[in-house]
């Protein structure tokens, strides 16, 4: 057998679907996971129990792997540079992936590369933040500290220098944003291999509730194609001149003139492109584990005219299951995906996907799904 | 978590598929396996290494578990009736997969239901043999033993009483069956819940080499409407009146006078059935796996106006995986399913899916694909 062995660092349901769609491709997947009751070491067969954060327990873990791959951003750049030294191949590696990780990094970058991003500074305290507003439209202003933030945590919306203290009382830098007129949230999900090959799915409109993402639309309706090809060639060149290997996702605003902003990068599979596993003729968890191992690529078209994804997040209700005797009866194409996590209110714990011809039918069935098993619809 | 424990009896690769497809409903997967090397034990967490054939552990096993089904059919009658004693739902049961273990059995309960079969008996000699042959239209006759056949395994055409005495030696009960003047070999898998509801793929041709599945084409290209409408009604009616629950696949003759006859069945996920995995809306083994847990079951109809799977055997060359780099970049769209299993000559080390508007080109990229993985097409 000379199939290769996938590490795949982190045990959360980015892994658990990676995993599931390796497993056609023959290839061992081992995981490191916090615990034993993480999400994808329900489901994995090579699982190591250990600490991301601990360089020994990675190069450990490292040694029976052909390749290294995460499933969040989360690992230290220096145990990545470590690793590489060490002569293991880290997709994506340390020089693409500290732009994900570090939000002053990645503004830099892409203003070098001149890809339209939200006025942005680095600020120092509240007077700065206050100076920063008066530079442009003035308040509100959108504070991010530069590392450690997702689904909305570290991340802040301030009215005023007196509610701008919080973000500083981490001691991470702190990145302020003009915050944007935006119509509405895109995402352009592309992948990339390490000889260069790359593929673009289709431009999604991704909504958000709270800071977390709530209902993805692909491709993103009514928009217009020269809008969506720029945002697929901005991803591809991003993807090029970072040096990613992998799936990047790039979530952009649609601002009300016309243009779009890159708003975050991430650099593994991602919620905006949940929709493929049922909506495209390759998954992005399939084109990823492809691009890691540098075999060609796969079609990232999609299947059907509409796909919708709906995030089911944690209700007050934790007996999901019996749930699914009504949602599966109701709509015998629904595509259930839940992650094995435990329920807690607001947490993320499956999506559903639907897919069609007519996106209020397509739409509607995806979130009568995902509030029914939340608990929110009870007909 | 009130999420149910499917405990899976066998660690080939229809349970490892089984899995695959289980994942997304966020229930356990149990595994008995033979060994820690066998297809499905590569990929599941919760493995128990141990002997479908010892009672005990078959109860250890089940002790853990909501519901037990199966990869195969060899688990003695005996056992599942004490496991079902024990108050262990076992799916399908034994009164319904005994009649996919026992072909003398399913016969005879055929018969009683006036389901067409070719002209069979119980033969005790090769001199019954000859009796059997002179009843009908003489030699050929196809002799299988009643009990452990699979794959041309435990079957044999003979041309006359001479040839006709190694299927005896076995001490196992004969069935002698007239070898039928077919045009082609068709399937009808239909899967069935335990309180009755029952869904119906499209009937597929399946052509066999050297008694190995080779090709299934979904649909069954011209084939009659009515013809296609009796054999769905026919294998519904058998898991009905058999009390099947999972997946049931019916193989079936086309004889040149236009009728069905049935030739085996398989109470389990069936080679005949891959091609839906990403050629039906719901995958045999996602409806599966919902009828053995009685949750409500997934639309079977196609999602592609043609899907062609072709099975991966094992050639001289044992590198299967250096093959993905021209399978991947020469057909983008092509779908690969591997085992996990070392390369033997002959052996099912995987299949290929392709789909699409045009046979032709369909199938042209499923042989290529599946030769060239095999060794057997070098350009």
């Amino acid at each position: 057998m000379t199939f290769p062995v996938v590490g795949m660092v982190g045990g959360g349901q980015l892994a658990r679907m990676t995993h599931e769609a390796g497993i056609p491709l023959g290839i061992r997947f081992k995981l490191l996971s916090d615990t034993p009751q993480d999400s994808a070491a329900q489901v994995v067969s090579d699982v190591v129990i250990g600490d991301y954060r601990d360089l020994e327990t990675l190069r450990a873990f490292a040694r029976g792997c052909d390749v290294i791959t995460f499933d969040h951003e989360h690992v230290p750049t220096e145990h990545l540079r470590a690793l590489e030294a060490d002569g293991i191949p880290v997709r994506p590696g340390p020089d693409a992936l500290v732009h994900a990780q570090d939000k002053g990094v990645m503004r830099a970058r892409l203003d070098a590369l001149g890809v339209p991003c939200p006025r942005h500074r680095i600020v120092t305290d509240p007077a700065d933040v206050a100076a920063f507003a008066a530079e442009g439209e003035g308040f509100p202003v959108v504070l991010k500290t530069v590392r450690g933030g997702y689904d909305g945590k570290g991340v802040w919306v301030v009215d005023s220098e007196e509610e701008a203290a919080e973000p500083f009382l981490a001691g991470v830098p702190v990145l302020a944003e003009e915050k944007v007129d935006f119509v509405r949230e895109l995402a352009a999900n592309v992948v990339r291999s390490p000889h260069g090959q790359a593929v673009a799915y289709p431009v999604v409109e991704s909504r958000q509730v709270g800071g977390v993402c709530d209902t993805v639309i692909a491709p993103a309706p009514g928009l217009d194609e020269d809008l969506a090809l720029r945002a697929e060639q901005m991803a591809l060149r991003i993807a090029q001149e970072l040096g990613v290997v992998g799936h990047l996702a790039v979530e952009l605003f649609q601002t009300r003139d016309g243009r779009v902003l890159v708003n975050e990068l991430a650099m593994r599979p991602h919620n905006s492109g949940h929709w493929s596993m049922d909506g495209a003729i390759t998954s992005q968890f399939a084109n990823h584990v492809r691009a890691v191992l540098d075999l060609p690529l796969g079609d990232p078209r999609p299947r059907a005219r509409w796909t919708v994804m709906v995030n089911v997040l944690g209700g007050d209700y934790p007996d999901m299951y019996s749930a699914y005797l009504h949602c599966m009866a109701r709509d015998p194409q629904l595509k259930i995906h839940m992650y094995g996590k435990d329920v807690k209110p607001g947490r993320k714990v499956g999506h559903v996907n639907t897919y069609g011809d007519d996106l209020d039918d397509v739409l509607e069935r995806a979130r009568h799904a995902a509030g029914y098993l939340r608990g929110t619809i009870t007909e």
